[in-house]
């Protein structure tokens, strides 16, 4: 009895000293919310040098060896308790965190994120600038450091994979090389296919949408699909995201274009769909190392699972169309239906991920995938990097980008980031986004018929159930196994791919 | 030379631990402007927790005994400075406040918070059923941990003398007490001449003024005042305040009544005062203990002066009213200057002090003042505060409350804090805006003038130069003496309020 006193006394300890560290965490998010939607312009200096000093404390709080002393002592007690209680649960992941942030040397860290830091200053005058020699040497050191981080690991199966495990733990390169790979053998002669064939007209997306209708429209679908007001709230911002500071206060942000209907529409769908996820949480991980999602990639699933597969369906449309043509009676009063589902779901060959339909998307990712592999493998060199890129582009999607600015340098991530690691997450998140869905439809089949009638209880209770209220406890590989009963596969996207567009294509 | 060195890098070692600690109480002061803002009301419970997390951690971080030790090791070298040298006022005040918060223990705070928490909601619920009996034991125990606050303090002259300290460093019973008794004197009289003879007509404040109009035209006044947007921002809540997250990032908050148009645009003007304070501290200051006002008194003058003495002088609205009445046509176009100006500062005998009138606020805040001390002497026992309370309103203002709830539990102050040390700051505020007004004129009379013509050039140069750039460095009784040449009076004050509102009355 004594011993399992002292055992629950030190469970104690480390819950409670996981909690400060939480907290510190939740603290740093919010500043950063404040920093992308309301800081005074002037606020910036400040609060960057508070973000570092917060970053720096959880930092230390968090490697502090008494977690690990607690972390070694529970390691017993682990073991007779259920594998996905609670308890076992929450030690397994702060066992997990510990020993990653624990074999990085601070100074490395910090030395890291300087570094970052002045890349991301060079790269935004090198990219307005369209001069990639200038940013060249920081993405060298960059590559230097990302393989330094991977050391701190040794007995990896491949360099990449450390860098991989930061936002999608367990996924390897030696199961995401063939997976790209045979998603882009697919996906080349389908977008081939398609792009051959007329496009679709999407100009009535185009017109003048006066921003605070798109913003009173967004907010209604979001509260529809069941993200709640009294728990979040929506912010404009220039770069869409979503944040939580607590279980009780998720928040997402989003950015209006007046000429560019789906900007604000399908990213508020995006960020509503994280939001879902974390609001979903079990009420019990709050504060707690086991709230938020699994990965990079199963997070994304859920975005997309929203904004794609719901949102940018037909039967979702039949429902929300109406209303929108009430709102926006002008500019859609003699647009169809067909015609609108057909502009929200225009496939084209382009040069920007961010701006890419659901077809394409996974080709731009790819590239960067195996760019990033061959550079962090020393196959590629950073010099040679633009000329791989756009000459992966001409070969994959048939576009060529005129500038680097639109090429290697057109994504953020490698200059504030690792060289590795950075984009797998992207094409995880829609992969799974399929997987998800094929297997709630199939289990639920009165989801796409609710949906036609702006009904997403079925569906969203079946996410709650099978995947929110989960949070960290289980690994990407486990809770794919557990809720699809399959392995990590293209299959289900594929399927959906050519059912949905096999409607217009010959494909 | 070495040990100059060594001076230098302890010196460094205590700025950098104290910055440490700014940054964790800055990001505090953010989640406490979210919370009051924009948080969603779910948002509570966890917000509660993150914010007592962040206070441990700076207390603890602050009460830090190396901080104690680096304070002894440069005392030597603090003398070899000039006092009014930024690194010797450093070391001065964060010995003032680390002594302080070395004094009483953490145990002590957290025990005192927490029943402050517990007495927050009592009193809550006890004002709304108007049940004073049900408060009474936490107010009983507010006192107790009162008490024994200021036994964490031996020596002092007066038990309220360290509760004072907490907010009004230096000021003491013995000089507050004789201070408040003449200033009663001298004002129940006055309130008695004005209110006797026919009051002024402030109905057209109360006619319908929509919100945006209301906030946008509050923004040009706080403007031209000199606050900078690119510095800071204005929001809405229930109960204005002021926040600074950096000296480059002061936040005024304000409530609009779209039937009370005082409300916003005073408030504002309040508000603003206190914010340009703060953004005109020295630039060197910024991120160290030396930002900030000196003390809540000097605080509440800057916002008092701008507030009162400007924002409700008859030349600021020579300037103001047309485009006033330009943006309320249809509400104030009928309505002349000088009307507005007696409405806007119309004198009544009332029972809600925020409510007051500049020329019986004082009387509000020295009944409170009166009846803490007696409470923390052990003359007044707490059961018997509202008939105390109710009988010095009848006295002093000529009003009785018909409630407790517009009588001893009006005010949040004793339910959220101590007794004693509470209210002392408005009246101070109040007199010292005078004082330093009468100063700033007195050495440059064209300041009328200019603010006549919209322009606060002059007064507010005058003020950066002569209090703001001081940021905490001297005391209250110090600056004073610096700017004025005269110690703490009550003299400029009864001669303003008695030059202002003799021209309407004989008093």
């Amino acid at each position: 009895m004594q011993t399992l006193d002292k055992t629950q006394a030190k469970f104690a300890q480390l819950a409670a000293h996981l909690r400060e560290v939480n907290d510190i965490e939740s603290a740093s998010s919010l500043l950063h919310w404040d920093q992308s939607t309301y800081m005074p312009p002037k606020g910036a200096s400040a609060r960057g040098r508070q973000l570092a000093t917060l970053k720096q404390i959880s930092h230390e709080k968090f490697t502090d060896p008494k977690i690990g002393e607690l972390l070694e002592d529970l390691r017993f007690y682990e073991q007779t308790l259920p594998y996905d209680s609670t308890a076992a649960s929450l030690i397994r992941i702060a066992r997990r965190d510990y020993d990653r942030a624990a074999r990085v040397p601070a100074t490395f860290m910090s030395a890291l994120c300087r570094h970052q830091a002045d890349c991301y200053e060079a790269w935004a005058a090198a990219r307005a600038a369209n001069n990639f020699a200038a940013v060249e040497p920081y993405l060298e050191k960059t590559l230097e450091l990302s393989r330094q981080y991977a050391d701190f690991f040794p007995g990896y199966e491949h360099i990449a994979d450390p860098l991989i495990d930061r936002s999608d733990y367990g996924m390897k390169v030696s199961l995401l090389r063939p997976l790209f790979a045979k998603l882009r053998q697919e996906l080349v002669p389908i977008v081939e296919a398609i792009t051959s064939q007329p496009p679709a007209d999407d100009s009535c997306l185009h017109q003048d949408f006066p921003e605070s209708q798109q913003l009173e429209f967004t907010r209604k679908v979001v509260e529809r699909m069941g993200y709640d007001f009294q728990r979040g709230r929506q912010d404009t911002t220039l770069h869409p995201f979503m944040t939580n500071f607590s279980i009780d206060d998720v928040r997402i942000t989003t950015r209006v274009y007046e000429d560019h209907l789906d900007q604000a529409l399908f990213s508020s769908i995006h960020e509503a769909g994280h939001a879902l996820y974390e609001l979903g949480n079990s009420p019990e991980f709050e504060g707690t190392l086991l709230a938020g999602g699994v990965s990079s990639g199963v997070h994304e699933s859920q975005s997309r699972l929203w904004e794609n597969l719901v949102g940018r369906s037909r039967g979702f449309w039949e429902c929300f169309y109406p209303q929108l043509q009430g709102v926006f009676l002008r500019q859609l009063g003699h647009v169809s239906t067909d015609a609108f589902y057909r502009a929200i779901n225009k496939v084209s060959r382009s040069l920007i991920r961010t701006d890419a339909d659901e077809v394409t998307y996974n080709l731009h990712v790819a590239i960067r995938f195996d760019l990033e592999l061959a550079m962090v493998e020393g196959k590629l060199a950073v010099r040679d990097l633009p000329e791989a890129w756009n000459e992966r582009y001409r070969t994959d999607l048939g576009v060529v980008p005129a500038t680097d600015s639109e090429g290697a340098m057109q994504d953020v991530h490698w200059y504030v980031g690792t060289i590795g690691g950075m984009f797998q997450g992207y094409t995880l998140g829609n992969l799974m986004s399929a997987q998800f869905y094929e297997t709630a439809v199939k289990l639920n089949p009165e989801i796409p018929v609710e949906i036609e009638q702006g009904n997403f209880t079925v569906l969203h209770d079946w996410l709650k159930q099978n995947i929110y209220q989960h949070g960290r406890k289980y690994t990407a590989v486990e809770l794919l196994d557990r809720v699809t009963g399959s392995p990590l596969s293209i299959d289900p996207f594929i399927r959906y791919i050519r059912h949905k567009y096999g409607e217009f294509y010959v494909i």
